[in-house]
């Protein structure tokens, strides 16, 4: 069975709003959660979905859902926890309650990436059957440099290889248990997401192909560039509609 | 006195175009070099521009010269290299045949960048006024990550000292042309840009902040989100003008 999961327990200090930016409204008032939620219900193989957010914003999430989402898949809405590895290991326990099987595939995705595509949640899929472990990532297209303190170039990397690791981060949900539990607390401050963990313990992570489209939206800027994706994404799918019925 | 430099020599292979993609349009069939030169243009502190184009490009860049940018300012086309650092060669003789002062800026940019600001241009050459050399850059998003292979990842990198280095690169000539005298072609195989060769000779690089509007297009996914923030940015300006002439 496949079970997607989405974090959106971020209250969005970085976007200098009030409102998480999860809840920011792209185009026709469809909240950012609601969008990424989106390819997670089309997509054929996920038959549930974890979704977890702050306390404070899970009555108003659940509201969300009765206006926006269609009752054909499962939804889950609890709260997570204070950063993000919390929130994973909220997830992970809310999977042993629903007593999910070790070979599960789990897809874990940022409730503020709303354009992952359903080709890019089946390809994560497809590769955590077969490694236990894919990530989303992009070659690195800037030159990547270090700054020891954000004034001078210290160092420039080699960006033949670098890459900038998104999500879907998946895995299979025993595996990814296993890593959790043999990494304390003390080691996770310094983790920054699941497959940072994988790499640590030496778990193979392997690469899927995803797409300088899937951004994170994690300021005002951000969200500009959100909103003209969602319209031409919008756009793209209406033609395409269109041709089907024959009008193209 | 200060120059700009814009680097447009590439045959754009990786768009799978026949036409080189600096030359493509955005909105009003302008092209993307001529978006890139635009900002230049209205730079007031910059009073000569340097354009390097392939040989076979020469002549179709000085018609949409001709067709597109105002004779307020000097622009100088001519044939750079096979590659960047080729390029930049090229762009020093040129500054040299200019009998430019060793104390004049030199900012150099990517003519696939189009969405660099007036402001930008003049926080560039501030910097570089002041610490003789400066470059655009913004902090890292995503988690960088290292793939020896491209298949699996191998390594992940402390994002918090990891930054994107963009274009403008900004410097005092004589001392950019000191650097690159010192640099045998043998170690500019290894140099992707002019900051990179800097940073190998020691001299201390300072940092701008750049934009993440400033992209380089690259792929056909970057021309699309180009369109899209060209036309938000021709909104915008609109919106500035008719506020500026009392309507709004």
């Amino acid at each position: 069975m496949v079970y997607g999961a989405i974090l959106a327990g971020g209250t969005g200090s970085r976007m200098g709003a009030e409102i998480p930016k999860q809840f920011l409204a792209l185009q026709d008032g469809r909240p950012i959660l609601i969008r990424t939620l989106q390819p997670f219900l089309k997509c054929p193989q996920i038959e549930h979905i974890l979704l977890a957010v702050h306390a404070d914003w899970l009555a108003y999430t659940k509201r969300l859902l009765h206006q926006w989402a269609p009752k054909s898949v499962v939804v889950t809405c609890f709260v997570g926890g204070s950063d993000r590895n919390e929130t994973m290991g909220c997830i992970l326990q809310e999977m042993d309650r629903l007593c999910a099987a070790p070979d599960s595939i789990l897809v874990t995705h940022d409730g503020v990436r709303p354009f992952v595509t359903v080709d890019l949640l089946e390809r994560s899929i497809a590769a955590a059957r077969q490694y236990g472990a894919a990530i989303a990532a992009i070659p690195a297209v800037d030159t990547i440099a270090q700054s020891e303190d954000g004034l001078t170039v210290s160092g420039l990397l080699d960006r033949s290889k670098l890459i900038q690791v998104q999500t879907p981060q998946t895995f299979q949900f025993g595996l990814l248990r296993q890593m959790y539990r043999r990494t304390d607390a003390q080691q996770l401050v310094n983790m920054t997401d699941a497959g940072a963990i994988c790499v640590a313990q030496g778990q193979p992570v392997h690469l899927v192909t995803g797409s300088r489209l899937n951004l994170k939206i994690t300021t005002p800027e951000d969200l500009k560039m959100a909103e003209w994706i969602d319209h031409i994404m919008a756009d793209d799918e209406r033609h395409l509609q269109s041709g089907r019925s024959g009008k193209a």
